[in-house]
């Protein structure tokens, strides 16, 4: 328990790499007898680390709690590149921005409220400097907006929307796992673990990959971008030079993921790694061409 | 010697995958007692079989015979991509498209005149229904146009240029030479063959790879842009089903050439080819990564 | 009767500012006993003039005549902004390009071929240097093309025509008729003329506007761009100097021609014509307000 | 005085359509003995009104005072279209946006801090959950982002600074003045008043205009829009139905103002005011063809 802002917050930590502890968060919520938290948040995609983490396992521990808190889930890299289930599993807000699964640059934060969302605004006190979703409610009742909207963004938005409806959504979500697995697979062949540390909690956005003791990761991202011109992400916080991250949302292919992990095979031998140049592709080769 | 369009044409036969023969340029240009040829046409790099040919080599065989022909040029799939040097190699008119080395949508024709050659459009008789360089110069002189310009394409080309001049042409042309020196090593890894038959004939903007005997080419193509949604080339004319080619000229990295070889791979595996997963993928990033 | 390129041609001239004359044309071909005449040639819209001609009246001269040539039209500032009925007036070839009624840059020229076109094009023995229809079925037959296509510019024709049909095209024609009658007001609360004679021949996609003798109507295009950055066109061949041209076609709406109308007004009093600032920009409102 | 958000807040009050009151800032600084403000904030540009103030003025009173309170401006509608000076102004935070004067679509928030403002950050103890400058000045140290940057409003900004570059800042402030007088003849010569009260506040960017006792000011823009496919703006809070405003900034000319003049026009004699068409285009029309 701490103290954020002058609000009580409990942070539930977990080791990087695994998923959320969802009995943990039962327990926080039985022993909350007076329902003084209002809010249980949660993170679907772990961006850092590559961890997806079981949001339908939270709304059961609410459940099993008989807790009323509302649950808010970050989905930013997940909605609409992984199955995210906003009314099957009682979310009451949950944000994406434009920049990943929607193919669009960065400029859109995009937010859904459930009914219990928008009732618990009314009644709410915080205070609201910056943004009062009432503002985008009543614009919205007049086909409207309540401030300048950023038009291009908006019809790119339809767009995307557009392209995904014509994949078919379950085949976008089958497209990134796949483009996922065949990653998995080089990362095996390359003899190096994901920082996530099992096959439940794999994200099919991003993988952080764990380089070996004594070696920094964060050599690979910048010898990627300065020879080849390819971006690969930093490891962040705890896993800060021990994890490379590739990244595989969006506007993605089979055959440009073999570009990705061709590159990276490079800089790691580049940068004395034991690694077999064509081995990771290779196993991503025969993943991609049974895959589904 | 046969007839095209009423006039007389020598048609100099090449086996496909070789260059074009100088010595037999130059025997036929000093039979031409007379100088009744009038222009001497060369393909500085034939799209078709990936093969350069030495266009200084048919300026000495002009210059040996002390023919006044023209020498015009096709450097359409070269021009901006490898060393192409009018002026030095005394070409009369050359010529190129905005969608090769340019990196641009297809719809500009680009021309150039040497001084002679538009001196012999003053006097020359063939009938012009179409273009005729006299009506731009007209307008150049008036910094205006003959007709209605494509001004997107025509700014695309000047930002085509700040590009090309940012990265150095020499640059450029190192560039196209490394990243087709890997694709080399790769159809060598791959244990195929290019139609092209010697080194000195190969192109730096398009490989076009032969087939086993009895395997369709032309399957992999169509596999590549099904499967993969990759575009390959087919073969065409006397070497249809026999190659396929990849381009690899204009806005491209080794890391973009990666997920090319990684295709044809996948590909020639699915159709049976006994090609190992990888290979030659690996071949291309040992010479990538020590290549200048 | 003349020789253009080995062919016969006669020329039927018609006065600058008068549309073609159909009952001349029906003369020639009736004199035209042994049909030696191939091909009939039409403007259906003469840019430089700001005429329309009335192609159905051609037709009706070929049928009058009972003689089988061929019409050909030229649609090029028509086709998309003013009625043109290829059917039901017995074209056989229509050109038009890609930067007048369909509001794209220039680039592609869009013809059409009528079956009897087609089937002439099989037995005709012209030389074809730089286009030959059948490559273009050929490559349709099999969902290709014989060339490198630019796509950016099929993509946007396709859009244009996606918003041809939202507006709906008679809504476009009468567009272009209202915006167009709005100028004619213009012009004429100016104390001007139109080169184009009389209403029938009127064109709405262009006004060719005759200015007063001793003046040079080339001074208005030049201020124009010059101070006021907008663009007009020059008078042509015969009538260079003495008319300036308002394009109206395209993606116009009544209140930017408006724009067009007040920067014509400013730069003819700039010039020291007797011209009432704002009177034909009033005249246009006037109409505007009422127009259909 | 009052509370907001657990500050206490003076709010000057000022009638619309006038400029900020400096004098009554001096004297509420002034009697502010123990420096209680720590901010004072002024809106260069109102947008409501097209009124802007005097932030000269307002520097002048901080410094009459003796006040060590820092100087906050929203120069959202003026910065980059009319003259706008930090330093000189001592200003200490300024804020404007993508979408006016930098001619881009809604994305950007630009801000700038003086160095005063940037060391207040260091011991300011106000929450920040939404910003903290201190991220943006680490990330920008490191030639990086704190977060995933919109990469194509910064290259927008880059082409639009340079754009404002080209043209010449002065010549930008100049071409917004002659603009809006422009604009201002045309009010005049409809007989019509500003909203703003007299000539130093009038502002260069955007025109609020009075509409007759009675009309309902709102039908224009609804008018405008729907039938002419024009976007003026309404009245807002007090002078919501009495004024409708016509925008004029950013990527603006002569030519295109005489559209807006002349729809607005249209417009009012439409709705049945007593407007006489082509009157105020025509003012405008002789102001900008003297106007500088």
């Amino acid at each position: 328990m701490c103290q954020r802002h002058g609000l009580d917050v409990h942070i539930v930590e977990t080791p990087w790499g695994h998923g959320l502890p969802a009995t943990e968060y039962e327990a926080i919520l039985k022993a909350d007898k007076n329902h003084t938290i209002k809010v249980v948040l949660a993170t679907h995609n772990e961006t850092a680390t590559g961890v997806k983490s079981d949001i339908a396992a939270v709304r059961k521990a609410l459940d099993a709690a008989g807790h009323p808190a509302m649950l808010f889930v970050d989905g930013v890299s997940s909605i609409g590149s992984m199955d995210f289930r906003m009314d099957e599993w009682g979310v009451d807000v949950a944000v994406t921005g434009s920049q990943k699964g929607f193919m669009l640059p960065a400029g859109l934060a995009i937010v859904g409220f459930s009914d219990r969302a928008m009732q618990a605004t009314k009644t709410s006190t915080l205070p609201r400097t910056f943004f009062d979703v009432h503002d985008m409610q009543k614009g919205y009742d007049n086909d409207a907006f309540p401030y300048t909207p950023p038009v291009g963004l908006m019809n790119g938005l339809k767009l995307a929307l557009e392209m995904i409806e014509d994949e078919g959504l379950e085949n976008v979500f089958a497209r990134h796992r796949r483009i996922a697995t065949g990653v998995r697979h080089a990362v095996k062949a390359w003899g190096l673990e994901l920082c996530a540390v099992s096959p439940d909690v794999y994200s099919d956005t991003v993988s952080a990959i764990k380089t070996p003791d004594g070696f920094n990761a964060t050599d690979i991202v910048t010898r990627a971008a300065d020879k080849y011109g390819m971006a690969f992400g930093v490891g962040l916080g705890e896993v800060a030079g021990k994890v490379f991250r590739i990244g595989h949302l969006g506007m993605l292919t089979d055959a440009m993921m073999l570009s990705g992990l061709g590159v990276a095979e490079m800089v790691m031998v580049d940068l004395g790694l034991d690694i077999k140049l064509g081995s990771g592709v290779a196993a991503a080769q025969e993943f991609y061409r049974h895959g589904v």
